[in-house]
């Protein structure tokens, strides 16, 4: 491959050689990192990922990639409700293009956990979905070094411009959450949303502050707290508000599992929901129906956003001639059950 | 490969040959079958399998079968509680061992789902846990007929001898069950079990005789009602149980979906649980511990199951010299929560 660069000849590629010279590191060591091998230390595989970027190297497409019939979902963990919902949509979009989903965990408190990038990458794969709650920096470097296209299922924020990604209208969801709890006369509403270092949580507060300000509601912070989505964070969430000396009638919980902490928290102040608290989760997961009262919620299309983003994999994640990646939203849907009603008298 | 019957040297083996002969096939039809390919008849793929059975034919262990770094999971349902525990187990132990979890359905409605025998017969793995609830005999067929190893999990009944099996001890389960009804006074319990085809209905039904016998109480059919081990079974048999002229003061509703049935007809009728009426569960899914109030199971150890059923495949699935393939039972263990008391005065 010829080495040329600026001049005449300002289109043709930048070489491994040059990414190497500019790294100050050998060939085989970029390549390494260019398809995503464990053994590389991180300072070095750093200093390789920024000389990839300022030398704007793009790898070759594979004139024809081998078909595995294989598509690579990871998750960080397998034992969230969602978790199945995703598995469904993705399951269910291989199979429509013959393919079969494979597993992989990358549980960051797990350091064997990270084998199956380097499982991935000797094997093949026909695309992967990582749907991360809390990708490490160490991950990111090597997915975007990897030769297989990449999608990420609602990312955790500063939506890296390396990766397609698939998420849910999260400021429209939060939205219509609290629009709803103000049309039923609330005007003391807490938020609980996730950890702050997920944009998904900064949007569900965006969405909720909006509505708010839709309703001529003022916003008043102690009104907002922050959790981790999972019953935890809700319970803590709701003792946060509920303690306050004017408390909250109405509770958009952020996620359902947050929604079942609030339920178990009012339950043991012996307050009635909806009668004296109304709560509003987000995700729609299958526990909603079978909670009493019946959770109202945010319907999140969990398994159609894993088949958008296994569809995505296959198909057209790479980035336009501009270098953009494409980044889909779905829509939300407010599901009204048991959970809310006017505020008490 | 000589070709030797009887006399002395009855240890030899059945060539493939001798199989087709007595089919009255050609030998490629012969390894079709064996190799699990869809493009024979049925009839005559039944046919190969009668002279394969007849003649005693066992196919060789591949010298060294490479290894694919794949196990395959197939179950008929990606959507039910219990799918998920099923998922974590198998993926935990596929990844002890190196490898990961390859996803298939069996779904019976769709015609195109059993594309994943194809899909696995073409590519390779190291071994196959199927968790069906309603296996068909073509599906059946086709199984027994691979190279690579194949775990039945929880099976559906009438154990075929050609499969190892992993379940759990449905009987026993039952038993305590019932066993922690009458010991809380209850004499008059229904049941409502699974569908009645499968042997974990059956087990189940008689787990719950026995544990009424030894406390010297009288059976009555009336009380014993099958359904389909989801919430519509659960609904139903609670319907035909508390018609009854003289209704049960306690169901054992035979699995955790079937007892939120219960849950909705008595809270339909204004039976408060437990205080009218104990309810006990089945599985001990996530959902157990949310439901109002928490309902009291059996629990079945699924991600152990689906372990050991993966460590079974990769080690030890195979006939031991008199022929006879493993079969486990793990051990339940009784959960007791909210939802059992005494009966009503």
């Amino acid at each position: 491959m010829p080495v040329s660069r600026g001049g005449a000849l300002n289109h043709s590629r930048v070489t491994i050689a040059e990414v190497a010279e500019q790294a100050g590191v050998s060939v085989p060591t970029v390549s390494k990192v260019l398809n995503g091998r464990a053994d590389v230390a991180g300072p070095t595989r750093e200093r390789v990922r920024q000389a990839i970027a300022h030398s704007g190297y793009r790898k070759r497409k594979p004139a024809a990639p081998r078909r595995t019939g294989l598509i690579d979902l990871v998750l960080d963990r397998l034992d969230s409700f969602w978790a199945m919902e995703v598995l469904r949509g993705a399951e269910a979009e291989a199979r429509r293009t013959d393919r079969q989903v494979v597993l992989g965990t990358s549980d960051n408190d797990d350091p064997d956990s990270r084998a199956w990038l380097d499982r991935l990458a000797a094997r093949g794969t026909d695309g992967v979905v990582v749907v991360v709650g809390d990708q490490d920096p160490e991950t990111t470097a090597r997915l975007a070094a990897l030769e297989a296209p990449v999608v990420l299922l609602d990312p955790v924020g500063g939506s890296d411009p390396a990766f397609a990604t698939v998420g849910a209208t999260n400021w429209a969801g939060a939205f219509s959450a609290v629009e709803h709890l103000t049309s039923l006369g609330h005007r003391r509403i807490g938020v609980i949303s996730g950890p702050p270092r997920l944009s998904s949580s900064q949007q569900r507060v965006d969405g909720y502050r909006a509505a708010l300000r839709r309703s001529g509601i003022a916003a008043d912070e102690d009104l907002v707290r922050f959790g981790d989505f999972l019953v935890g964070g809700g319970h803590r969430g709701a003792t946060a508000l509920l303690d306050l000396p004017e408390p909250p009638t109405a509770i958009f919980a952020g996620s359902d599992m947050q929604a079942v902490g609030v339920y178990q928290e009012a339950a043991r102040r012996g307050l009635r929901v909806p009668a004296d608290l109304s709560v509003v989760g987000f995700d729609d997961i299958s526990l909603c129906e079978y909670l009493r009262p019946s959770l109202s919620t945010v319907l999140q299309p969990l398994a159609r956003m894993a088949a958008e983003a296994v569809r995505l994999a296959l198909d057209g994640s790479g980035p336009d001639t501009d270098g953009r990646v494409p980044r889909l939203e779905l829509a939300t849907d407010l599901v009204v059950r048991e959970s809310t009603a006017p505020p008490p008298p």
